[in-house]
């Protein structure tokens, strides 16, 4: 249907490279649980679109995606290729809606090429004005999460506390700086110094706490003499149960990942939260932000002007080749990254 | 004030029993961290009411009240007399809005008598036409914590299953009812057969589990095979950590009390519900009626209309005589009453 449809390419010789998941971890799923596969290219039938995947990403919910019970996603297949957003470019179309050299986003997976449903396409991100690998972070799921987590759950008001764990990487820094944006006094909890004074002078924390100094109760008494209204929680560990014991009343605790947690099975043990939860009328609430994809326009519209006009910042960092990918959810379980994390497979222009 | 002032027999020759706070328990206070003593008869000022308490009770909130630590409210001073509310009758009255035989509601103490201001007389409850004593349970703060608890910070809709821990309790059996009134699907969990008994045919609850006899899991996954909406826990112990198994997504859990925790300090360590809360975007929340103040007319308006229609069923364990209050809050604990515990400390008529 695209007049540029060039879907004659597919199976012409040229090979799709794909990340397989190999076994099935118990934890966190590190390289050796993928492998990297030569494979034919796809055919392109009638109705479908072939994209060439150019950025992926790694994300910390993959963890959960891998294990072997569902929780809110179906489990990747043994021997199936990762699920996962990327940024690709269109190299056929048979739909036409889209046509060769569109930019697009989507959950393509781990691979070079897919072909896939025009309804399995999120957007066209051609003339967004804004990089390509913005949306994997800021203006895909990442800043969708810290717009929802932030603004339905955690409901922040002008002049409290909120803070903010993992407050230096791609949900995190945007929680903070929407806060900021909504006339907040933000705290960052993040690891290493360098991560803290990124924090501060690049994401506009008020304060910025490196956990890993040691001395956090401390540290957050000082960053928080008011106490906490809102805590974005990412880590579900240690770091929650010291901001937990400095919540003010009417705090809201926003569940929205348990980074510092290897494995859910068993459920390991913390220190129980009812009682605090109780004396401080506080609410813990989870959070998913796929239950509010009915308003990803109003909040991609603002993120993209948040960030056209520099009030949210991002930072990603950026690594060449597929063979990243096996080893790159591992990598942020340990803080690798200072920033995004993305892995360009393609050139963005052939 | 009154025309039947009486107040000329204070200091007359009788005595005023008090129960005073004689140490700090670390946990659950016992008989032994109080004393009765026998103290001159209260003097009546200008402007102030003598009462005499006929009904006493105890709250498992009372182990709060008492220990060294404030929580949602002051220590009890050791020495004072320990804190708790009454139903007791007006006998001389220096002002103009209360009269001798008055019979009225507030926090008087553990005593026989007690010279208060008009201000800390939560009510008149002369001509409500229902028992005294249930204005200290269903029409008094258990009630108001039931009706707050389920409605405002459980949300329960109709048709969904609520789960109640303490279900045979003056709080839980309240909260199954209103439930049940509500539409819902009521599932109690208490201790014993007899109580469960009571929760199915007293109470209403459409499903009783003994938590005592084993198999808390299973009986949960038989009861609620849809799963759990909305959770009043008085808990905070294993009875918690089974039902946040079953909770389905957009649960509401009700921390409302903790019950199965002997001592918070340390905090004690149980299954973390991070996973879960996020999993099934669920919700717990912390709960204090006082918090609701404002309403209690209207929430009091409505479980007098639900006790006076049967629509509310309540239960009282009474017991005669001051010497029960001491070890009245470790019997609680100990799930000793069989209903509401009361004590009568005076006849209700001179």
């Amino acid at each position: 249907m695209s007049g540029q449809d060039d879907s004659g390419k597919s199976g012409s010789g040229r090979i799709n490279r794909q990340v397989l998941l190999k076994t099935r971890p118990d934890g966190i799923p590190e390289a050796g649980h993928f492998e990297i596969v030569e494979s034919p290219m796809p055919l392109l039938a009638e109705g479908r679109v072939l994209v060439r995947n150019i950025y992926l990403t790694a994300e910390p919910a993959m963890r959960g995606w891998v294990n072997a019970v569902a929780n809110y996603a179906e489990p990747v297949p043994l021997g199936a290729v990762m699920r996962g957003p990327a940024v690709a470019r269109v190299e056929a179309s048979r739909d036409a809606g889209f046509r060769a050299g569109d930019y697009v986003t989507g959950a393509f997976g781990w691979q070079d090429y897919a072909v896939v449903s025009p309804q399995s396409i999120q957007r066209k991100v051609s003339d967004s004005g804004l990089p390509l690998s913005a949306h994997l972070g800021v203006l895909g799921l990442n800043g969708l999460t810290a717009y929802f987590a932030l603004l339905e759950v955690g409901q922040p008001k002008a002049g409290e506390t909120v803070v903010v764990s993992t407050a230096a990487g791609s949900v995190g820094a945007t929680v903070g700086q929407i806060a900021n944006i909504r006339g907040c006094r933000t705290v960052g909890i993040a690891g290493g110094p360098e991560k803290a004074r990124m924090c501060r002078e690049e994401f506009g924390y008020a304060a910025a706490i490196d956990y890993k100094a040691g001395g956090l109760d401390d540290a957050l008494a000082r960053a928080c003499p008011e106490g906490v209204d809102v805590y974005f929680d990412n880590t579900a560990g240690p770091i929650s149960d010291a901001v937990m014991k400095h919540i003010r009343v009417g705090a809201r605790i926003v569940n929205c990942g348990t980074a510092s947690v290897a494995s859910w099975d068993p459920i390991p043990m913390g220190p129980r939260v009812e009682r605090q939860l109780l004396v401080k009328r506080a609410r813990m609430q989870g959070f998913l932000a796929t239950d509010h994809a009915a308003r990803y326009p109003e909040a991609m519209a603002a993120l993209t002007e948040w960030v056209k006009s520099g009030a949210i910042r991002y930072r990603e960092d950026i690594l060449e080749g597929i063979e990243h990918m096996p080893g790159a959810i591992a990598g942020l379980y340990r803080g690798e990254n200072m920033g995004k994390r993305i892995i360009r497979i393609a050139p963005e222009k052939i």
